[in-house]
């Protein structure tokens, strides 16, 4: 059994507070928080460092870094039509794993312990979410609109019975129906009898833009949110990807249905998407997490970034500086996006019981004094640069900025030779 | 005379275009650009490292780094009134001098060659400046309602007096009346006095709340950039922080008399005082650069985040994912920021004959690759904290991240002991 001590670290403790404490870890678990005294075998000096729950990025598709800075700052149609659908038609299942590798070298590097993830090819995710030592909640993307959705449901099935609580349990496997413009209503029907089969929770994305929801009311009369109640979708466990084009109707469903949602601001930033009435869905008591998106609309994985932009774009939109403080965008990035992905009794605290998801970050830099407020410099002043070490389900994962299970170097030789050929390649 | 040559960068051209180049520097200015034979006194590697013009933040108060988290998510006037102010009550001339510092420290690290600050003790300042190397524009925060209005005034005179274009000019000085709200007609006009006797350009805050705005109109039957017009205050060259609620006919005045605009995102968001019309100023033809403000409303002061956020915020508050492009958020946060603090024949620009003011990024970490675009991964992915050397006036401040001029150690025990007894100390 694997044992770790972190001494004298600044800890975000499970009540909001922090506090300095140590932290012992046994296996895969935190198994005491307070004075320990004894050995371990290795013991982390956390003096001038802040000790956090890892976040959790609750919407991503991973392998699109591997578009990263291809196409930006143009219309979203023009965007998908042009550039990303073409070069997607290029992706071999190899590129879907260094693709992914790429998004989980970024991830552990800025503090992300888990993801949630939809895309195609998911073996090849899922193989390298098991090498890296990551979590993560995976997905099937399927369109019910393209040549490949009865394909896409078997792949699912699959994908379900091959991988779901795998990797020491660190892999859970979802459905991942793509949208409600892109799965008619037969398909998503087929998709809910198989998760009523399975068990299996459903990966969505709902009412992201003003186009679609005004589509959906006028072909169905009622609202994506609606529309998916009504066909039963709701009823297997949501994490519902963007929800910014709600009504209060639609908010008062998802508090029903216990819909969890995955808030995605640089990406709805940058894609003019609109702003997700997320103090609303808080008050109505819905969980929110946070999410990158893909690396082609955000263009990072940086979830210190979106915790940031949760803080500052809602205060904004708002001209309410009360908006989303610094205490509810750290929980929505930590232990909310944990209850989001559905790993909440797991993971996003730091409490014993939980599984050892940690983050530590170095507090050297300038801008991390003076230290009137610690939540208050990482909200608002920090960097994901300054992510020192991570750890999950137990194990190191990044070691003094040093990622201990993933080759850095051969990494990036591949996708910047992935990157570029996919793009260039006429299919 | 010092010489530098940089070697292999990927150099961010006066055109726009990112080329593979080498600089030559020799004493404060570029000489050279193109592929540079012979020795230097200093030859730097920059293969896979891009090189821009040095960020120049057109608008902040650098001493505020020693309240940097000690009081934010609040509403405007209980922050300034209940924690700001009193705290500010409580500073010395030393202590501005070592928040300076700080500000300097976290700006040259982050890839800023020049800022714009208004605040008190501004010989100061100047001192840390002078001591640093960095290049700064300077104003004595003026306000007319406050018992040291005339103080200031004359203050203001002897600082112009002492240290414009000092520290082999890389200061230089301008006036600050604070704002319309704090500065009755009656000071501006002396201050429009003092400011054509010196032949002084103006830093002012105009038109940050819709509150102050109002009161204006009720006062003085107009909005405070008409009111200003006609009080003779735009006839001296102005740089106007914030101007975020301003009509076509403010754009219209601010055209015709030149004012330079500096943009604040980050603080704006955060004190939720609303979105400027950057892309309607830019339209109109103004100059807008970037500013990150004080860290007390930021609350760190890192360039790289203000033009992320021009990028990001106006398209989503537009619902135009074309708002304010990749290129025109690089052009603010450099080339037009130099123009706004009123040495854009001097700096801003990677050019012969311009001063060497340069930042040169590393470009090794995961969310730098692929490589489709350069200008977009600065733009939408890249990190302050890979700003790997910055040279000001053609001296090397940052050395592969290391602070050239600053013990920043020591720096770090001033500020941290400063820091908590500014806001522990009743006066």
């Amino acid at each position: 059994m694997n044992n770790i001590l972190l001494k004298d670290g600044d800890v975000l403790c499970a009540d909001g507070q922090v506090r300095q404490q140590d932290i012992a870890i046994s296996g895969s678990f935190i198994t005491q928080i307070g004075t320990v005294e004894g050995q371990a075998d290795r013991i982390i000096d956390c003096h001038d460092k802040l000790i956090i729950p890892g976040f959790v990025n609750t919407h991503t598709h991973a392998a699109m870094t591997l578009f990263r800075s291809y196409a930006d700052d143009m219309m979203l149609m023009d965007w998908l039509q042009t550039k990303i659908w073409p070069a997607e038609e290029n992706l071999t299942a190899e590129d879907v794993y260094w693709g992914t590798l790429l998004a989980i070298a970024e991830m552990l590097k800025s503090g992300t312990t888990c993801f949630a993830d939809m895309y195609f090819f998911m073996p090849e995710v899922a193989r390298a979410v098991a090498e890296s030592g990551i979590r993560a909640v995976l997905a099937r993307g399927m369109a019910g609109v393209a040549p490949t959705a009865n394909q896409a449901l078997a792949e699912s099935e699959n994908f379900y019975k091959e991988w779901h609580n795998t990797a020491d349990g660190r892999i859970t496997v979802m459905l991942g129906p793509h949208a409600p413009y892109t799965c008619p209503p037969d398909y998503l029907k087929k998709v809910t009898a198989l998760a009523a089969k399975l068990g299996a929770q459903i990966h969505i994305h709902l009412s992201e833009t003003a186009g679609e929801v005004a589509d959906c009311q006028k072909q169905y009369g009622k609202s994506p949110i609606a529309l998916m109640e009504e066909l039963g979708v709701l009823d297997h466990g949501v994490l519902a990807a963007h929800c910014i084009h709600i009504s209060p109707n639609d908010i008062a469903i998802m508090k029903e249905k216990g819909v969890r949602v995955a808030h995605n601001p640089g990406s709805n930033m940058k894609l003019a998407s609109g702003v997700a009435p997320v103090p609303d869905m808080q008050k109505a008591g819905l969980c929110v997490g946070l999410g990158t998106d893909g690396a082609a609309s955000n263009n990072n994985l940086d979830m210190l970034e979106e915790l940031r932009l949760a803080a500052m774009l809602h205060k904004v939109h708002r001209l309410d500086p009360l908006s989303v403080p610094t205490k509810t965008a750290v929980d929505m990035a930590t232990v909310s996006g944990a209850e989001a992905v559905g790993l909440g009794t797991l993971t996003g605290k730091i409490q014993t019981s939980y599984k050892a998801d940690i983050t530590i970050f170095d507090m050297q830099e300038p801008y991390w004094h003076p230290r009137h407020e610690r939540l208050s410099l990482l909200t608002y002043a920090a960097s994901s640069r300054d992510v020192h070490t991570v750890i999950v389900d137990g194990k190191i994962l990044l070691d003094n900025h040093q990622l201990t299970t993933i080759d850095q170097e051969r990494l990036i030789a591949e996708v910047d030779h992935r990157g570029i050929r996919l793009v260039n390649h006429k299919s």
